[in-house]
C-alpha cells in the first residue's frame, strides 16, 4: 500500500471519528435543562425550580472540582515530564518531542473525557427525570465522546508525528532512517504512559479517598444515604469519578494504543521484509502503516455500531441496559473481523519474512493471513475477556448473587467470598492472553504480540464509550441523589450505575489485557536490543537470551513478581490513610455544625476537595516513583540480563493482580447494588435492602473493594506497561552499565 | 568422610533428639491435674473440682475430635497414596517402597504431633492457673516434642532407607549405581509432599470451617465470647488447630525436609566429583551425607537451645513471651553457624567440581566454603524472615497496631490496611529468597539451592516448636475460657496465643521460604532431567533449556502464576461454603435448644464436629486434583518445555501470595488481641475493649484473616513444592509425550 493513500484513509477516519464525537458532544449540550421542561410536573412530585436549580449547580462544582484538580496534576506532571524530556535530549531532540507530543497528547485527552463527562453527568440525571431512555442516550453519548476523540485525536497526532519525522529524517524510503525514525517514534508511547502513571495512581487515589472517605462516615457512622447532600464529601467523591475513572482511565488507554501501535513499528521496521521474484525487498512505509490502518477502521466501523445504538436502539427497560452495551461490544467485534482480513490482504506484502539483526531469517514464508491471525485473536480475547468479566462482575449471574447471598453471615464471609471470586475469575483471561501469546509469539514473534495488542484495541473507541459510560451513569445517580429527586429517578440511575460498574469491569478487563500484550511486545523490543548489542571488543555479551535458570534472571523474576504486591500496598495504604483524613473533615463539620445534619446548613465540600486533591498528588509519589526508579536502578547496577528478569516477572504476576483486584471490587459494588435494588431474599424470604444488617455488610465489602477496583487494579497496568517501555527506551544504557554485576 | 562414620553421628543425634523428645513428653504427661494442686485454690476463685473437670473433658473432647478426623483423613489419602504408590511401581519398585516410607513417616509425625498438642492444651490451661512461667513451660515442651520427634523420626528413616538402598543397590561405590539409587530415594520427599497436600489443605479446611463459623454466630451474632462453653462449634475448632496448625504444619515442613535432603542428594551424586592430584575422583556416599550431617548436628545445637528455654529461663511477664521465643531462634542460628562450617570442611572434599551431564565441568575450583556460604545464607535468611514476619504481625510494633487504630473507622478501613500490610510484607522476605537463591545459584548450582533450603531448615526443630507453641497456646486459651476459669487465667493464655500467632506466622514465613528455595532447587533438577534428554535419533531437543521469549514458556509462565490464585480461590471458598455449614448448624442448635443459650443444656459439639469434618474431606479434592493434574496435564499434552514455564510461574507467583496472606492474617489476628487487650485507645483517650465497635471491626478482620493464613497461604507451599517434584519424577514420561504441541 502507498503511504499516501494509508495517510487518507487515516485522516478520514479520525476525521469522521471527530465529526462524530461534536455531533454527540453538540447534542448532549443542547439539552436545556430548565423546570418547565416538557413532561416534567408529574415527574417530579410537586418538586419546584429549587431541584432543578440545585441540580445545576452540583454539576457545576463537580465540574469545578474536576477542573481544579486537573490543573494542579498537569501542573505538578509537567515538572516531572519536563524532567524526563531533557534526559531523553541525550537519546535524541527527536524522542523529545515525540514524548512531549504523547505526554501532550494523553493530557489533552483526559481533559476532554473530564469536561465532556462534567458535562453529560447532570444532563443525565435531569434526563433520567423524563425517561430511562433519555438518560441512556446522554450517558452513552457522553461516553461516546470521550471515546471517539480520544482515539482519533491520539492516532492523528501520531501519524502527524510520523508524515514529518518521515519528511525530515527519512531518505527516500532508506530502511535504516526508517528505524531509527520508529526508534524517536517509539517515546510518544513513552509520553503517554508517563503521564498515564500520574493520572492513574493520582485519580485513583482522588476518587477513592473520597468515596472511601463519604462512605465512612455518611453510611456507616451517620446512615446517612450514598450521595447524600449533607455528607461534605458527597462532591468530592463524584469529582473524583471524572478525574480517576474518565480522566485516568483514558490516559491509561491513550497509553496501551500508542505503546502497542510503536512496538509494532519498531518491529515490523526492523524485521520485516518483503520478498518477490528478485529476493528480498526492503519493506515501505506504506507498508508499516497496518496497524495504523487497523485503527483507523476500527474507527469507522464503531461509528456505525454506536450510531445504531444511539438512534435505532431504544432502552426502554432497565433490564435492556446491560445488554445494549453488551451488544456493542459484540457488533463491533464482529463487524471488524473482516475487515480486518481485508486491510491485511490490502496493505501488507503478498509475501514476507521476519530477519534477525544479524540479517538470517527468523521466519518465513509470511502471509498476510499470519497478521490478521494475531489481530483476530487480540480482538476475540478482548471480547471474550468483556463477556467474561461481565459474567463475574454483574448481578445478573451467580457469582455476584453469591457474593450477595455470604452477606446474611455478615462482612467476613462478603469479603471471602469476594476474594474468591476475584481470584477465580483470573482463570479465563489469563488463559485467553496466554494462547493469544502464544499463537501469536508462534505465528509472527513480537510484532504478532503487537498486532494483537493492536487488534483487542481496534474497537477502543466503543471499549471507552461504554467504560466512560459507568462513571457518567454514577455521577447522574450521586447528582439525582443530591438534588433530591424523585424515587424513581433515583431507581433509573441506580439501575444505569449497576450496569455501568459492570462495564467499568469490561473496561478494566480490556485495559488489562492489551496491557499485557504491550507490555509482552515491549519486552520482546527490549529483548532483541540486548541481544543485538555488540561490545566493543565486537563480542555479544547478552546473545544469550533471558534464560530462566539462569540466576540473576531468576532473582529479578521473583523481584519482578514481588513489585505489583508492593505497589498495591502503597496505593492501598494512600487511599487508606487520605480517607482516614477525609473522615475527620467529616466528622469536624458534622459535629461543629450540626445543621448540615439538620439540612439547614450547607456542607463544606471544598474543604474536603482540598484534601483529595492534596492527599493525592502527594501520595502518588511513591508508588510512581517505584514503577519508575526500580527498573532504571536494577538496570544501572545489575545490567541487562537483571532486567531481563524483573519484567517478565511484574508481568505475570501483576496481570494477575490486577485482575483480580477489579473485579473483586466490581462484584463488591454491585452485590451492594443488587441488595439495595431489593432483590435479595434471607432465608426466610424476607427482601432485606437498605439499612437491613445484610445491606451493612454488603457497604464494608464495597468500601474495600473501592481501592482495589479503581486505584491498585488499574494502576497496575501502568506498572507492566511503562515499565516496559522505559526499559525498551534505556536497553543500551543498561547494557553498558551493570555497575554492579554484569555476566 | 567416610559413610559409617556419617551415620553414626546421624543415629547419635536422631537418637538424643528423639530422647529429649520423650524426656519432654513425660514431662508434659507428669503433670496431674486435680483441683487440690498446691496454691489453686486462692487462685480458682471458689472455682471447684467441677471446673477442673470440664477442663479435663473438654481436653478429652478435643482428643477424640482430632483422632477421629486423622482417622478419617488417613484412611481417604491412603486410597490416593496407595493409586499413586502403584503407578510409581511403572517407575521403579524401588521408588514405590520409598514413596511409600515417606507418606507413612509423614502421616506418623502428624499423628505424633497431634497426640502431643492434645495433651498439652489443657495442660496449659491448668498451669495457667498457677503461674505464666508454668503454663509457658507446658506450651512450649510440647511444641518441642513435636518438632524433635518430626526431625529425628524423618532423619533416621530416611537415612536407614539410604542404608538399606545402599546395601542392596550399589556395587561397590559404583557412581551410576549411586545415581539411581537416589532417584529412588527422592521419591521418599514425594510422599511425604503428597500426603502434605491433603493433610495441609484438608487440616486446613477443617480447622477454619470451624473457627470461622464459630465466629460468626458466636461473636457476631450472638455476642458469645471466643470459645465460649455455649457455642456448639467450639469444640471442632479447637480439634482444628490441632489437625490443621499442628499435623498439617508438621506434613508440610516434613515435606520441605524430606525434598530439599533428596535434591541435595540426586544433584550431589549425578554431578559432584572430588579432585586429587590424579584427577577427578567419583564422589563417595560419606561426601554426599554433607547435607543429613548438616541436619544433625542441627538437632544436636536445637537440643541444647531448648534446653536453655526449659531450664535456665523463667518467662515470668507477659511481655517476655515473644522475646524469648525468637531468641531461641537466634541462638539456635547463632550456634549452628561455625558447626556448619566446622561440617562443610570436615564432610566435602577439599576440592571438588560440578560436572554436566554430558562430562563437562559446569563449575570448576570448589572448595567446603563454596557449600557453607550457600547453607548460611539459607539459615540467616530464615531467620530474616522470621524476625521481620515477628514485625509485620506482632502487635508490639506499629504496623499491627496501625491496623488496630483503623479499626477506629470500622471494618473496611482495618481490612484495606491489612491487606496492604500483607503486599507490603513480601518485600522483605522475597528479597532475602532472591538474594539467597542468587548467591547459592552462582556458587553451586541447584545444588546450592538444595543446601540453602537445608540451612534455613537447619534448626527446623526451634521453628517446629515455637509454631506448634501457638495452637497449643491457642488451644489453652479456648479451654480455660469453655471450663470458666477465672478472668487472671484467661489474661494469661490470651498473652500467650498473641506469642502464639506471631509465632505460627514465622512458622508459615520459615515454611514459604524453604519451599521456595526447595521448589527451586527441584525445577533445577527437572531442568537438568529434559536438557540432557537424548531421543532416539542422538538429539537433545530440550538442551536449550528454558528461555522466557519461547512462545510455550512464556504463555505458562502466564499460567503458573495464575495456579496460585484459582487454588487461593478454591480453598478460600470451600472454607466459606463449609463455615456456612457450621453456621446453620450452630443456629439450629440455639434456636432448637434455647436451654444452651441460657447455659443449662449442652450444646451437641459433636454434630459440629462432624460438619468440619466430612466438609474439610469433600472439599479438599478439588484443590488436590489441581495441584496433582496440571502439571501432568501440561507435560502430558504440551509437553517438558510448557512444564518448564509452568513451575516458575506458579513459584514466583504463589511465594507472594502465601506471605501476604499468612502476614495479613496474623496481623488482624493480633490487631483483634491488641485490642482484646485493653491496648488500643480511640482518638478521645477511651480504651476500647470487647465489645466496642473498634473490636467487632477487629473481628471481621480476624475472620477473613482465618482461611488466607491458615488454609490458602500454607497450602500455597505444597502447590509450589508438589508440582516441582511431580515434575521431577516425570520429566522423563513428558519428553517423550507432548501429544499437542512439541518443539
Amino acid at each position: 500500500m502507498e503511504f499516501v493513500t494509508a495517510l487518507v484513509f487515516i485522516f478520514i477516519a479520525c476525521g469522521c471519528g471527530i465529526a462524530w464525537a461534536i455531533f454527540n458532544w453538540i447534542a448532549v449540550h443542547k439539552i436545556e435543562i430548565h423546570h418547565k421542561h416538557e413532561g416534567l410536573t408529574e415527574k417530579l412530585q410537586g418538586a419546584e425550580q429549587e431541584k432543578i436549580e440545585t441540580l445545576l449547580e452540583i454539576g457545576e462544582h463537580i465540574s469545578d472540582g474536576a477542573q481544579a484538580f486537573l490543573k494542579e496534576e498537569y501542573t505538578d506532571c509537567s515538572v516531572f515530564i519536563a524532567i524526563m524530556a531533557v534526559a531523553l535530549i541525550f537519546v535524541s531532540p527527536w524522542s523529545t518531542l515525540a514524548f512531549v507530543l504523547g505526554a501532550a497528547t494523553s493530557m489533552l485527552c483526559g481533559y476532554l473525557g473530564m469536561a465532556i463527562a462534567t458535562a453529560a453527568n447532570f444532563r443525565t440525571a435531569f434526563c433520567a427525570i423524563r425517561s430511562l431512555s433519555d438518560a441512556f442516550q446522554m450517558a452513552y453519548r457522553g461516553g461516546c465522546v470521550m471515546g471517539f476523540l480520544l482515539v482519533s485525536i491520539s492516532l492523528s497526532i501520531l501519524s502527524l508525528i510520523i508524515i514529518i519525522y518521515n519528511a525530515v529524517l527519512v531518505d527516500n524510503g532508506d530502511v535504516e532512517n526508517l528505524i531509527s525514525m520508529f526508534d524517536y517514534v517509539a517515546a510518544y508511547g513513552l509520553g503517554g504512559s508517563t503521564f498515564a502513571l500520574f493520572g492513574r495512581v493520582g485519580g485513583g487515589i482522588y476518587t477513592k479517598a473520597a468515596d472511601v472517605g463519604a462512605d465512612l462516615v455518611g453510611k456507616v457512622e451517620k446512615n446517612l444515604p450514598e450521595d447524600s447532600p449533607k455528607n461534605p464529601a458527597t462532591i468530592a467523591d463524584n469529582v473524583g469519578d471524572n478525574v480517576g475513572d474518565i480522566a485516568g482511565m483514558g490516559a491509561d488507554l491513550f497509553g496501551s494504543f500508542a505503546e502497542s501501535t510503536c512496538a509494532a513499528l519498531v518491529v515490523s521496521s526492523t524485521q520485516l521484509r518483503a520478498i518477490n521474484e528478485d529476493g528480498l525487498l526492503n519493506i515501505t512505509i506504506g507498508q508499516l502503516m497496518y496497524p495504523l490502518m487497523v485503527s483507523a477502521f476500527g474507527i469507522g466501523i464503531c461509528i456505525l455500531v454506536s450510531g445504531y445504538a444511539v438512534f435505532i436502539q431504544k432502552v426502554t427497560d432497565i433490564h435492556k441496559i446491560e445488554s445494549t452495551l453488551k451488544q456493542q461490544l459484540l457488533l463491533s467485534t464482529i463487524a471488524l473481523s473482516p475487515i480486518i482480513i481485508g486491510i491485511s490482504y490490502w496493505a501488507l506484502p503478498a509475501d514476507y519474512v521476519m530477519i534477525q539483526a544479524d540479517g538470517t531469517t527468523q521466519l518465513e514464508n509470511l502471509k498476510p493471513w499470519h497478521a490478521f491471525v494475531c489481530s483476530l485473536m487480540g480482538l476475540w480475547s478482548g471480547l471474550l475477556i468483556g463477556y467474561f468479566t461481565e459474567y463475574m462482575t454483574s448481578h445478573s449471574y451467580s457469582p455476584v448473587r453469591e457474593v450477595a447471598k455470604s452477606c446474611g453471615t455478615g462482612a467476613a464471609t462478603n469479603i471471602i467470598y469476594g476474594l474468591a471470586l476475584g481470584y477465580l475469575s483470573t482463570i479465563v483471561p489469563i488463559v485467553s492472553i496466554a494462547v493469544t501469546a502464544f499463537l501469536s509469539m508462534k505465528l509472527l514473534s513480537f510484532y504478532g504480540v503487537a498486532l494483537a495488542a493492536l487488534g483487542m484495541l481496534s474497537n477502543l473507541t466503543i471499549g471507552l464509550a461504554i467504560d466512560a459510560y459507568g462513571p457518567i451513569s454514577d455521577n447522574a445517580g450521586g447528582i439525582a441523589e443530591m438534588s433530591e429527586l424523585g424515587e424513581d429517578v433515583r431507581t433509573s440511575t441506580d439501575a444505569l450505575d449497576a450496569a455501568g460498574n459492570t462495564t467499568a469491569a469490561i473496561g478494566k478487563g480490556f485495559a488489562i489485557g492489551s496491557a499485557a500484550l504491550v507490555s509482552l511486545s515491549l519486552y520482546g523490543g527490549y529483548l532483541t536490543r540486548i541481544q543485538t548489542f555488540q561490545k566493543s571488543d565486537g563480542s555479544f555479551p547478552y546473545s544469550e537470551g533471558a534464560k530462566i535458570d539462569d540466576p540473576i534472571i531468576f532473582a529479578m523474576l521473583m523481584i519482578g513478581a514481588m513489585l505489583p504486591y508492593a505497589f498495591s500496598a502503597f496505593t492501598m495504604k494512600s487511599v487508606g490513610k487520605a480517607a482516614l483524613q477525609m473522615v475527620e473533615e467529616v466528622r469536624r463539620q458534622l459535629h461543629e455544625h450540626p445543621g448540615i445534619y439538620a439540612g439547614t446548613e450547607e456542607p463544606d465540600f471544598r474543604a474536603c476537595i482540598a484534601i483529595s486533591t492534596k492527599a493525592s498528588l502527594k501520595e502518588m509519589i511513591p508508588p510512581g516513583l517505584l514503577v519508575i526508579v526500580t527498573p532504571t536502578a536494577v538496570g544501572l547496577f545489575f545490567g541487562p540480563q537483571a532486567v531481563a528478569g524483573l519484567l517478565p516477572g511484574a508481568l505475570v504476576s501483576g496481570v494477575q493482580m490486577a485482575i483480580s483486584a477489579s473485579n473483586t471490587g466490581g462484584a463488591w459494588d454491585n452485590a451492594k447494588k443488587y441488595i439495595e435494588a431489593g432483590f435479595y431474599k434471607n432465608d426466610a424470604g424476607e427482601v432485606r435492602k437498605k439499612g437491613s444488617d445484610e445491606h451493612k455488610a454488603a457497604v464494608i465489602g464495597d468500601t474495600v473493594g473501592d481501592p482495589l477496583k479503581d486505584t491498585s487494579g488499574p494502576s497496575l497496568n501502568i506498572l507492566i506497561k511503562l515499565m516496559a517501555i522505559l526499559s525498551l527506551v534505556l536497553a543500551e544504557t543498561f547494557c553498558k552499565t551493570g555497575w554492579l554485576y554484569s555476566e
